[in-house]
């Protein structure tokens, strides 16, 4: 125990005390840190953006990209004047204009109708730069689509509440965990790592312990999978109290890592939970069955129920 | 042996007792578990179905999709007026919807012959607005294509029935396996879980057990593996009869992990076998051979092959 | 070393008596076994196929897929009527055949200049449904372009012969390998075996030994690695002499394994050799230097020279 | 210890003795190494290339080809004859060569405007050739695009000198090292070896220690990791003086494995000290705080940071 407790001291957060309740780790996995002083230009990763911004937010940057590389190729087609666009059909500056931008729009996208086309070297070589970067600006398009499509999105359901429930002759700290999507996931392996405040030798600071586990790997995640960690002598969680857990601003790290077998990759997933997110002497509701023929079911709109014990 | 019980206690199928021979994993490799309640929105996954469906369903989809694109945005062009499409060849109504609709596919394919062309505001704006969205879907269809195209798709071939054969001084539990595909399979490792009802305590609950096997892992496979567990003393199959097997519902579950040279790609297997699919003393026929030059053979056709030993 | 010998018993070869100094592994890696009585259509994986023909094949493969497309759709136009492709210059019916043929290359590549161009239902919906074809042919054509072109083809160079060298106070097997790619290879690990024909109990068997390395991980490969497997009492390879390997159809088999930076993949890679590949009494040249600067230098082309030892 | 002596005792870089202060890995985590002799066509691999250029030369490439491309195309044209091109407006030899040239960009990137179109055999066969052509060569550009843009690029920040600070009851060799990206790294393992020129029997030879660290993995890296190696009784750095590391002309070398969520896969790093980037009797200085909201915080500016302790 000794030795885990050493492998895992910081977990890379530091021994700095933390205060005012704040997690380390944020509901959606990712790590309640700031970093100050980095210019963006150095942290700043355009592929990471593009694949991990909002569909919304994704579709409005293609449709602005494609707005305003037409205004800007309509307003060169202008400032070459468009006399060299041969069968613009426009009366009003306005309408010339329109015609220019469309004509871009034609090009941009290598649709090339022709009723408009340009004439005389300057609007044709602007035209053969536009087809190109229009071609390459849809081929990044293309690879970008598929880098956010075929991104492996494990979404891991982790009960709302961990429980602290009667376990064999002793008690157990459990975790309840579900696969969201239908992809298959194996070889699921999960590491609990149990963080307060302690005073050393007068000065309070972050501990780490890493928490034993009944069982900490599975082969299959067919239906949900019950976390257990025994409050035994060996646990750091021995005889704690409910209010030890909230003065120390205690917290309970959920790391787990999958091989997903749609997307043929190994997947990473993180969870935490506060002393407010735990329930005493309470245990995680039967939620499986069997179908008249024999099949097993999982009611999965009941995954978050907890039963209150009394004891 | 007592650790490994433990380990895979329940192989993330929990410990309900199975009824009416019902197996745990379907020929197919996937859980034979039904999971209600879950909302379609949550748990669908669009890129997991594009690439899981099978090919006919995904170019039926495709078809569908050019063909009501196009009658959609047919309909556009045609409130907006067809004499807005310059060089439509029209004379009834039917007439004019066919041309807006083949101007339509000719602007979402970026083909633009230019026969029709849009002119004026409206029509051009649509039309740069459909093509913009057919190089989108096609940029989509490209990585979804090459997505189906280029997942490893490990087709591992397992004997049709297990066996159990005589072994040195005991007997054994043997399963044969082959690679279907010409990809090289490279660091195979294999596990067989044996599961079955048993009465703990005066209740009926499942148990699982890890077979100990006379080798688990090799490097290349270049023909076939017959896997061996050997029923000695220690293993849950010591001294069982068929009839045991039958009553206690009991099913082996056959796991391979392997890297598919071809792929780059680590993938998975699993197959399982119930006591109807396993055939009492009796052996695998010798399948291998040797050419006139020294080469070894494998005759593949024979693979299912087994043969009834009188004892 | 009994263990070791039990789990690489066969290598998943059989351990049927090699014949007529047949090699089990082929020098470009693949494995020297004929599957028989597999249908082609189980056996055939069309991405396995496209990703590994030769470059020649694949341009050859393209060139008769867009000829034979453009002569299937012109056939098409023609029996619709060439007078249904406005914009057709052709007296004869020669002339109109290469009309329509152009005609589909302009449309099945979307390049569409409008000069001919469908008019009447027929042909606009043959035109419709080609290009859309088209579209789909090069979405594959650019996946798979990538797939091959993104392969990660490590080419490990291996000495032409391994040699039995002075080795401390013993001898050794020993044998180089090298990258011959500008890729950086890490974390690599080998294995050597060792198999040859054996008599037991009045049957001649094949018998496989993983030999025990001096080293078999290396942590990067910067210039070359000369793998030692040392001839101790532990050793299947102990007072061995150069005709005993011989009459046993002995061979050596390379597997290596390591991690490439470049494509961030895992790769493998193997090789064997025979007794005449074997050089017994003499050691790899020293091909290892330093340039003024007091950079080390290591010289590619006297990679296979193997010097001869007076004993 | 003798064990990982053995182990990691050349590292692959032989044991010759460096000289003259060069450095085994470079600054970018290359080899410093010279490979002579090796034929350009044998180590060239077309697509490291592509993928490993910048995007300066990457996109001076593309343009090249478009313009040297169309070029060859119009001298093409222009030999076949530029009355084969229908619609071209020119008066001079020069403005012909202009519209063949137009007209092949047209035809290369498949927007076909018509204006100028083919006619006659030969010059719509050079045209379906070019369409054909470029149309592979933009997918060719669109892989190449992807596989630039989607590859893991981790960015480790390596602090720019290692110091010795006093560490409990003894001294150690410390490193600090921040991830420079936004992605998410796991799973991290650090390793460092530790090389100077030995005199072996009186020869001078090159030998590789790897260093026993507090901790050689973390399972996240919110922040920064300090690597500690204690310069205890077993440690090869015990008692050594500055002066002694000159003169061994000694590296420490230092080598990262980590898992990076954003892009799924196993990522390298590498970076290397020589003496004269070593600072005795410092420490790095504290760069983490809390927010007032109790939000733990690194001033990323302050990475580099170093305090001279007055011992």
């Amino acid at each position: 125990m000794e030795k885990q407790k050493e492998e895992y001291k910081d977990l890379g957060f530091g021994t700095k005390a933390a205060e005012k309740n704040q997690r380390l780790i944020n509901p959606d996995g990712s790590f309640n840190v700031e970093i100050t002083g980095q210019p963006l230009s150095e942290r700043y990763h355009l592929y990471h953006n593009l694949i991990h911004m909002s569909w919304w937010r994704f579709a409005m940057m293609v449709v602005l990209f494609y707005l305003f590389g037409n205004l800007f190729f309509a307003a060169i087609y202008m400032a070459i004047g468009v006399e060299h666009l041969a069968g613009v059909i426009a009366e009003t500056y306005l309408e010339q204009f329109y015609e220019a931008f469309f004509f871009s729009a034609q090009t941009i996208t290598t649709v090339g109708y022709g009723r408009i086309s340009p004439t005389g070297f300057e609007s044709s070589l602007v035209a053969s730069i536009e087809s190109l970067l229009g071609l390459l600006g849809f081929a990044l398009a293309t690879g970008v689509l598929y880098g956010r499509f075929s991104r492996p999105e494990v979404k891991i359901l982790y009960s709302q509440q961990a429980v602290i429930a009667p376990y064999r002759e002793e008690k157990a700290f459990m975790v309840r965990l579900a696969n969201k999507r239908r992809s298959k996931l194996i070889e699921l392996e999960v590491q609990v790592v149990f963080t307060r405040n302690e005073n050393k030798n007068g000065k309070v600071i972050r501990q780490f312990y890493t928490l034993e586990l009944e069982r900490s790997k599975i082969s299959l995640l067919p239906t949900s999978w019950t976390v257990v960690h025994a409050l035994s002598e060996n646990s750091p969680l021995y005889n704690v109290t409910p209010s030890d857990l909230f003065e120390s601003d205690a917290e309970f790290l959920v790391m787990l890592k999958a091989f997903d077998e749609t997307f043929s990759q190994t997947v990473y997933s993180r969870y935490s939970y506060k002393p407010s997110e735990l329930v005493w002497d309470a245990k995680f509701s039967n939620i499986f069955g069997l179908t008249e023929t024999g099949k097993t079911t999982m009611e999965y709109d009941r995954f978050h129920e907890i039963e209150k014990l009394t004891l």
